[in-house]
């Protein structure tokens, strides 16, 4: 038999566990040719899942009402007639929230368990990695000595930007949500500085004293009052990479912020949102450069692990409390 | 005697007539080696004149009170002690609120009244036409076959902006506030369609209907509810050009509108806040273009054009009511 995970209501606001439902299948008997039998060992759970839950018109379709969901996933081939992948490969891809699924191989690709751990290639050398360096570098731009300011910087996407700003010779600033993360960004990523949002009662203040010389990159991941703020210490030429906007994804109304066009104008500034794959062909690239400052020790990771398939709707309802620190991943 | 309008106080909300003063003064009584005598003859009102008026860091420095405010201007020369002027001529740049003034020359261009109309140069062949082709050529990049919305359209940057897209192969779209507007954009500039936002209840729909493709670009001269309406109908990749943001200008709260940062992550779509002076190495490109096509009957222009130097603060404040169409001039 196999679980499997469908959404069964399009979320109202924050997604709540009714929205989700587990379904038990028997598994497919057979394999046919090119086919072949994955077991999910990892499974990450993301913000942007948010976004497919609804029905409005995105950059990719929503996911179907009493349909699996799925997202990135490390599973373990335990049956192959596939002549790229046997028996006791891993592999990574967009795989359903499935115990164990069949797939023909489109889309996946194999990971070396020897390299790195597994669940990395969930994280920082998978689209995590790939969204902060191919984020930061296509629309932030850097140049030695600018500001860099990340939004949801204990977050899986914004701890690997503020290091990659780091390495690049950025001053970096981190902004979360708990004493403790702030911590951890100084200490463990090498964040310059950080603020609290929680513990801060003027954002505006906050971000311009840790920014003396005004914000020339900020790479956004939450949207609203925070995102407000960093518009006050912008400099002429600014990029905002907009990268997501968790903050704002679970909201009932249109939500409102201040209006940016004057901001813009003034500083003669940029904000593009940022979608990793619409980059692809620099996918490699990107690979070789994470996987080098990795292997250098310039770059590291945290990794909240939550245990068991059934875990996986509460892990990821948990990431709009922020109650993660890095990446978010479910082990099956 | 030469009459001056200072800057009285710093406007709350909407210009008022007693923000600004009329002061008589002596002129200067001799020229230096190097020095001219200068007539004003056309004085150019713009909305963006209106940042100046305040004291917020901006990319230029806000006007002093007290002191005379200053604009694009066309002037004659009524006396020369320098080479590279003589009486007679005329120039363009940026000068005083005074009805003679004494100059070096320095950014002063001379311009050629048998080539064209000499309100022109503060037009089609000035800052407006400048900023109407490089905004749309370096941020909106057009392709032949996209969909370009223009707000302001019936203004001074909109109509040229319209105009310059219909030359480059796109479906162009303005936004404007009375029906006559509507109308000359479609008969006099070749406009495709317009909408009249002060009679269309609701915007959103309108912008659909007339851009079934979606938009690709969007000249935003104007910020605020319309704005946030356009937002629904960009398409991926879209990029949307911040040449102003005359709807919220006279805010005296930070106004709020819909936060885009969910439009810019779903439709990897950019907005850029543009200024023209950023471009200067461009502009001998762009204006051999422009008076190409101005020669070529492919671009018309149209003036509202108020008479008397004591009307140049009331041509300003009409601004914000949309009382001009196309570029407001003041002839001396």
């Amino acid at each position: 038999m196999t679980k499997t995970i469908v959404l069964k209501n399009r979320p109202k606001g924050t997604p709540k566990l009714s929205d989700f439902e587990f379904v038990t299948e028997e598994r497919t008997p057979t394999l046919t040719n090119g086919e072949m039998r994955l077991e999910t060992v990892y499974v990450s759970v993301d913000p942007y899942l948010r976004g497919r839950m609804s029905d409005a018109k995105s950059y990719v379709p929503p996911f179907e009402l009493n349909k699996p969901i799925h997202s990135g996933v490390i599973a373990k081939v335990i049956a192959s007639k596939n002549d790229q992948f046997k028996e006791g490969d891993f592999v990574s891809g967009m795989l359903d929230w499935k115990t164990t699924q069949v797939s023909n191989g489109d889309g996946l690709l194999k990971v070396d368990k020897a390299k790195a751990p597994l669940s990395a290639y969930l994280g920082i050398l998978g689209m995590t990695g790939l969204t902060a360096y191919l984020g930061l570098t296509q629309i932030g731009k850097p140049v030695a000595g600018e500001t860099l300011v990340v939004s949801g910087a204990a977050g899986a996407v914004g701890s690997v930007v503020g290091q990659i700003g780091k390495i690049l010779g950025l001053r970096v600033i981190g902004i979360a949500g708990t004493d403790e993360k702030i911590e951890m960004l100084k200490t463990k990523f090498g964040f310059d500085a950080g603020i609290n949002y929680n513990t801060t009662k003027d954002m505006k203040a906050a971000i311009a004293e840790v920014a003396p010389n005004g914000v020339d990159i900020y790479f956004d991941n939450v949207g609203g009052p925070i995102s407000d703020a960093v518009l006050f210490s912008i400099n002429k030429f600014a990029r905002m990479v907009i990268c997501g906007a968790i903050s704002l994804y679970n909201a009932t109304e249109l939500p409102k912020s201040l209006s940016v066009q004057p901001f813009l104008v003034k500083n003669s500034a940029l904000m593009q949102g940022f979608i990793v794959s619409n980059y692809a062909e620099k996918f490699p690239e990107a690979m070789t450069q994470l996987s080098e400052w990795l292997a250098e020790d310039k770059l590291t990771y945290t990794e909240t692990v939550v245990e068991g398939f059934d875990k996986i709707p509460t892990a990821f309802i948990d990431l709009f409390e922020g109650k993660n620190k890095g990446k978010m991943i479910v082990k099956i």
